[in-house]
């Protein structure tokens, strides 16, 4: 039966932790899929500045305008496939625009560290998500898009700044560790409200489970590299 | 006399409108030079990210991301160079942080219009002046400054999201450009501050107001060409 449908077979040029071809049944049309994408990495950058903008010290704000430059180009790479496509990449991030702007007042954090961190984890699970689901659109988007997630979103300065944080202020830890925790459901919510629904959900459901748990195992071991119980 | 001083030898590569020769007894240390503008073009970004973040259509907000990456470009072609001369950027740029920050105060405006005018024309205002004091710099850093600062920072972007304003609410253009004539004032004090001064600075007097005649008539010309009268 996976020989009949192409846009099931799994890409082989990576690996990305989570088996793309699970959730092919529920990926989105590519127009869609590409646009909610292109916002939620626009919404990340502005996320990003704000927290750039209010760094305590200079070398973060340089450190952590070089993610922000990164993720703005994945920003422009998602949009320049929109138009590969002939879609209309405002009209397309437009739709998704109140959900995920709700989403970043939920995640925005009270603090300039837990701001920075939510950054970091919420768009980690959802770029590990996009990944899964990319296995479902067609072959040139879908590897286009799974390389384009999984370009360097300047993950190392990020995780430089928390680090640096909070072994200057240890009482951090347990209270980001705390956020951190917070963060997965509305994420995942986020992550679940982009599946394709039809008639099949149901049946498609059961690929849901084992799905998020790979990206919840890998938010552990995200939490664990910034020195934070999961 | 100019033949046994090179570095007031202008360069001929392109015709910046100022010439840069006039300055160069002014020009600061390279170093000190790139360490300024790296921070002020690392302020630009910060002030166009707070313009992108309240862009009232989903379309400006694209538009202005593209400039803001652009301007985060140059400010890493800078702090590369810097990295060339062997130089701190950290150290250089934060001992003009206070300055550059005081000054986006200053002009930070009191609506989103007035905040990207501002964004737009005092860093016009500003990149014009460094271009003319890079000809003071050694030849290999003041060409490549000046090239720096030259690249497009998404100008006709930020030229065509304010246009739409203008248009859509004519009584913009009466604040928008009063507040285009506050805005050349501080920005002159600025740049006056970052002139090299020494026992020559009474003698290089002389050759300051020329220079900021010019910038002022490419000011006008900028306010022009979004409908404003200068």
């Amino acid at each position: 039966m996976l020989a009949n449908r192409p846009r099931l077979r799994p890409r082989g040029e990576r690996e990305p932790g989570v088996t793309r071809v699970d959730l092919a049944e529920l990926t989105p049309e590519p127009l869609t899929y590409l646009g909610q994408v292109a916002y939620l990495e626009l919404a990340v950058f502005e996320r990003l500045t704000r927290v750039v903008g209010s760094a305590p010290r200079l070398a973060d704000t340089e450190a952590l305008s070089v993610a922000a430059g990164r993720v703005l180009a994945k920003h422009h790479g998602f949009v320049e496939e929109i138009e590969r496509l002939g879609g209309d990449p405002i009209r397309l991030m437009g739709s998704f625009q109140p959900q995920v702007d709700a989403f970043g007042l939920i995640v925005s954090g009270a603090t300039w560290a837990e701001s920075l961190l939510s950054v970091h984890v919420t768009t980690g699970l959802l770029e590990d998500f996009f990944v899964a689901l990319s296995g479902g659109l067609p072959e040139g988007v879908g590897s286009r898009a799974a390389h384009l997630l999984a370009l360097d979103s300047g993950e190392a300065a990020i995780k430089g700044v928390l680090g640096y944080a909070i072994i200057n202020d240890p009482r951090l830890a347990s209270t980001l560790a705390m956020w951190g925790r917070r963060l997965v459901g509305d994420t995942l919510l986020l992550a679940r409200s982009a599946l394709h629904s039809s008639g099949e959900f149901v049946s498609g459901e059961r690929y849901i489970e084992p799905v998020f748990s790979e990206l919840i195992a890998k938010h552990t071991r995200r939490m664990d590299s910034v020195g934070l119980t999961a």
